[in-house]
């Protein structure tokens, strides 16, 4: 018997060797990941930029992430988070905000937190003053205080109160015109009105952009924006202002939310923010042109979240499949039982490992496209509404403002659908890694937690799924009652009489070929979102819009996949790398049969969207096959996420596949064994050596002192 | 207009009255929670008896948690867990095991880290010795040596290696028989064999129960069991043992889980635990008689877990459903748009929102009578086997190994089912708190990091799913090769021929009423598990068991339901208190409809056994029908879980509903705003405070140096 010795350890005998496993796979890799990583992200360009990018941040000295991360306490987190911002703020000084929109993109990977505590600031606060303020106001506060340069000023977005979170026209915060000395009083009347969750206040901000209800003669005009200081140079608290750490949560724990409460706090009328709404000198009020305006500020914040969606999808579903390359696990039904020196079965060559694992795989692919495309989309819009309000042109506001809703639906389905995707794909590759998943080495407990408050923040995925799932039916019952067509991005609805009615039992997926074809596939999203909307107007006409709250979320979620599967495979049509097509319609192919018709077969049944046999052949053929397809390309289609180990930052998921070194290697030098006693053994030891019962009740209960009692 | 003054606060004007609310409600409940909750434990004696132990606990100053217990640091979770178990011992040694294992179920609500880390010894330490040593070895190590009583010795369990998980026959330590010198040498051949996961090894632990192959002769005779002592009484580590801590983990980051390699440690023959298995002075090895009887030291595990899952969905929707009392959000539909003065719409009146939570309330109720059963089934199961081999009667003990066999079954799928259920609830109950869900004093956090790793833990639940999966398409394979009945729990199975063939179209849910009627909806459960398998099995004849890994899971599923559903509506029929019993029927109802048909709908149109009309209705008609009947007793249904705030422990979840108040309070309380500045605040305020790029540049990219320089 040959005796390996191994580089590291005395070894007598042969232990596990997943790196092989990993490198033999890809060595045999038909996939050029460079070229497919350019497809992901949109272009060369966008790509080589956002791998410097990348590179400047692995080589820098604080904004470097490793292992060591997991470790570090709330107060640490804080502080770092800080030092790390400090240390940003020096690359944003030298490049544009298109640029910088990118690192930030890329640090909501490295560092979530960081991020978010920079975007309260940059992201909430400017987006604020950018939608709500003049081009004054926004100069002045950005570029004259320098707060876009993370500098003199600091600012938080203060719209969430105690009792008021998806509510926002029901904000109580009130300020109130002081005509006598031309300032607004702002004001917090009672504990519900406290602004609550606010990111930045407790110990960072120096201004707030405040959502308050506007009340100038005794009358309230509803909830505008106003700029308030919180803190002075000397980072002091303004008079009257009262802020507050909201303590611990489930993660991101290094952004330090606050609570503030304004008592009477007076700020000069023109601290208002006046693009669209204004109070005169003498207490005359215009009102903007729509109320949701006030909201675009979160508008941007959303498209970076499909974007996020597609980046933690992307990271996640790397690690849980380079484990499964390397993980062996039983011998499975194909290997001979009869050959002792056959190895386990790789967890990926399980059929359910692959059912599991490449939904989220191919998600992360779909959803790229979806994300670039919304991007665009807000550039533009944004763009052109700001060309509209500077000509003052009426009639280009009125059709930036119609752009603005569409993008308000389509963002907020895709951010709702997408976040909570990705919430549930770093679960299931969370357990797919079985015990050492719940490593916070591994990154997926951290993931998870920094990355839930995603579905409840910037508007409650519940919520924008009713919001966004609500257009689809009224555009049905208006349909039904006028017959005008749709316009826009639902106008596929216009196809209702042919599918409703007397073409209500018109079958769009018969079998696995149907279901295979892409541009079929998406047809059935179409039919099943006007079946459902039609059924869904009935009960409506019945009952209300309330009672069908669970309808109206599907139809939202049925059209989110609509639309990025549309742009997926439009942009894979148009594509000019023909050798990565195969492998990208197959996961399209893949994200249709599972993330979409498998969870919703009920309701394509129910609808006769898809026939009975199609369901079967789901099962039994379509997935199958695909996974049978995607298998022996797991390695390429993860590389090509071109996610460097720092990115990744999990053990068990770096690049050369040697899962069991690297993740024992972490947790020795992280936790050096040479600490074996704890720091409080002696409580330890003293419970364990304690004198008996007996001994420590000093023999009162025992039968001799009874007898001495009894007496 | 009158003021309103609160008595916490100078208040100008009405703040949210969230506990007038809940307040109201109570006072309309119908429902004896006192009686519910004897329902609910079981018995009078049994509720009252956990009360006592929880008013014990509550007034206990080491065991009482509140709030402050979210803000710990893993090192002070570490200490404080230890202090816990050192207090928890003093109960220990005054009571009766049964009395205690009810403590730890309790424990396991307030501090469930305190419960798994003493649990680790107490329960799977002694548990293995319990299943495969001799009374004597038992006697020894758990009496003579105090192990039972905290004292002496601390165990922990070694089954779960780097490299090997699920598959414990797999595992790679070994244990050679040395003849010369009547030992056994334990060693770790190489990295993936090193002991992982470990809870207890790196500090607490004084010995471990080895799981190792056991080597006599060359000859490798499986995984038996070994007691190898760790640590001395000086708690320092014996020679050849290396332990480490593997650190920072999603959760439970109380508990020490550690590594261990052995390096040619040597233990006494005799310290290998004889039961079943043994190795004589001369090295002759006798066999157990099934080799799954080692792992029975899992099974109280798995049936404390099904206990555990009724808990936290007790508690969890307790929470969610108290916030969804006291919060108001938007006028819903039904308000009076022109009433200015209208409160906004409490969330638990939207329908949506009762559709999200009702499910996990009622699966709190099904799953307590699953959990009381699988209990009870333990018991009689293990004490039978003790008898069997007390009296060494073969016939019996074969008898206890079937009866073991279902156990294992019965007791898999359920954990795998009800563990998942549990996580999917405490995810939805945050998410349906919005943005407060997300805070760490609610609870949810914390819950869900400390909950999900009972979904992989002692037996991954996919893999538990496949395995409990299995057995039915067996059954149905052989029913159709032979044509032998099956016997036991899985009888129905024998139904097989009138429902596929030319049977396979008979549908068992028409319409609403059939799914109303929980007998009938009992039966569909029977007839999807027999479709489903059936259909499977002619998968297998074709493919192999590994190819239907996703169908066994789905069959191990609906088993888990038909268990506990069938279990339920037993225990509803033959209680006593009829009062209770309409509540309790609708309850299973909403049970099945949304546990169980909402989410299998696919399966049961694929399969016929419901009609599309039946799930038409369901939708429509059942699930809004049954959120309304059981929406008025909700807090009734929440406050029958008697859990008192301690277990509670979230400040929006509290028994008297003053959501705001509570939570405003105890984050003043934890994090005082005096802090307004935080510890770095320097390095935030040199950060804004900078001087200008060009300035810090030293003007040397000016353009007078640049004039200076091109000279």
């Amino acid at each position: 018997m040959s005796v390996p010795f191994t580089t590291k350890t005395v070894s007598l005998s042969k232990g596990p060797d997943p790196k092989t496993s990993i490198q033999t796979e890809r060595n045999a890799q038909k996939i050029d990941p460079q070229a497919m990583h350019y497809f992901l992200e949109g272009s060369k360009e966008r790509a080589e930029l956002l791998k410097s990018l990348t590179q400047q941040m692995e080589r820098d000295p604080i904004l470097f992430t490793d292992g060591s991360y997991y470790d570090l306490t709330k107060e640490q987190q804080r502080e770092l988070t800080v030092l790390k911002i400090n240390r940003v703020s020096r690359y944003l000084e030298n490049e544009t905000i298109d640029v910088f929109n990118k690192r930030l993109s890329l640090i909501g990977v490295i560092d979530p937190q960081v991020g978010t505590r920079m975007g309260v600031n940059l992201g909430l606060f400017l987006s604020c003053i950018r939608g709500n303020g003049t081009n004054e106001q926004l100069k002045y506060w950005a570029l004259d205080k320098h707060t876009a340069q993370l500098r003199g000023i600091y600012g938080c977005f203060g719209m969430t109160e105690l009792g008021h979170g998806s509510n926002v026209a029901g904000i109580e915060t009130t300020a109130t015109f002081d005509k006598e000395n031309d300032e607004f009083i702002i004001n917090t009347p009672h504990i519900g009105a406290t602004k609550w969750w606010i990111g930045g206040a407790a110990h960072s901000s120096t201004h707030c952009s405040v959502y308050a209800r506007l009340i100038v003669d005794g009358k309230d005009y509803g909830v505008k924006t106003f700029v308030v200081p919180l803190r002075d140079a000397n980072h002091d608290l303004m008079p009257g202002v009262s802020v507050g750490d909201i303590g611990a949560k489930m993660g991101r724990e290094g952004i330090d939310n606050g609570w503030i409460q304004f008592s009477s706090v007076r700020i000069p009328r023109f601290f208002m923010l006046q693009k669209f709404c204004k109070v005169s000198r003498d207490g005359e009020v215009v009102l903007p042109p729509l109320e949701q305006l006030s909201y675009s500020a979160l508008l941007g914040g959303r498209v970076m979240m499909v974007l996020d969606s597609y980046r933690m999808l992307a990271r996640m579903s790397t690690i849980a499949l380079r484990y499964a390359i390397g993980r062996r696990q039983f011998k499975g039904d194909n290997v001979d039982p009869n050959d002792e020196n056959a190895l386990e079965t790789q967890l990926l060559d399980y059929p359910l490992h692959q059912k599991r694992l490449f939904p989220y795989l191919a998600a992360a692919y779909v959803i790229s496209a979806g994300a670039l495309k919304v991007e665009r989309t807000i550039e533009d819009t944004l763009v052109e509404l700001d060309n509209a309000v500077e000509k003052g042109d009426n009639a280009s506001i009125m059709k930036s403002i119609e752009a603005m809703k569409s993008l308000f639906v389509d963002s907020g389905s895709l951010k709702a659908t997408s976040t909570w995707l990705a919430a549930q794909g770093i679960d299931e590759c969370r357990q797919s890694c079985g015990g050492h998943g719940y490593s916070g080495y591994n990154g997926f407990g951290r993931a998870y937690n920094d990355w839930v408050v995603q579905c409840t923040w910037e508007g409650d995925n519940n919520v924008l799924g009713m919001t966004t799932g609500k257009p689809f039916v009224k555009h049905v019952m208006s349909l039904e009652d006028t017959g005008k067509p749709v316009k826009g991005s639902s106008d596929f609805l216009n196809q209702l009489k042919e599918y409703t009615g007397s073409g209500a039992s018109k079958v769009i997926l018969n079998d696995a070929n149907d279901i295979l074809d892409l541009k079929k596939f998406i047809k059935s999203l179409e039919v099943a979102i006007i079946r459902l909307s039609s059924e869904t107007a009935k009960i409506v006409r019945k009952e209300n819009f309330d009672f069908v709250g669970a309808e109206l979320v599907n139809i939202s979620k049925l059209n989110a996949h609509r639309y990025v599967l549309t742009e997926y495979v439009r942009r894979v049509d148009a594509h000019d790398n023909a050798s990565l097509k195969p492998y990208l319609y197959d996961l399209g192919r893949v994200y249709a049969a599972t993330v979409v018709l498998d969870k919703f077969s009920g309701v394509y049944l129910t609808f006769n969207v898809a026939s009975t046999n199609a369901i079967t052949d789901l099962i039994k053929i379509v997935i199958p096959k695909l996974c049978k397809q995607i298998r022996p390309n797991v390695v390429g289609l993860t590389d090509s996420f071109q996610m460097s180990d720092m990115m990744i930052n999990a053990a068990i998921g770096k690049y050369d596949g040697d899962i069991y070194e690297n993740y024992f290697d972490l947790v020795k030098t992280l936790n050096p064994p040479r600490n074996h006693k704890a720091p409080y053994s002696a409580a330890l030891e003293a419970m364990l050596n304690r004198p008996s019962r007996e001994e420590r009740e000093r023999f009162e209960k025992s039968a001799e002192t009874a007898e001495i009692l009894s007496k």
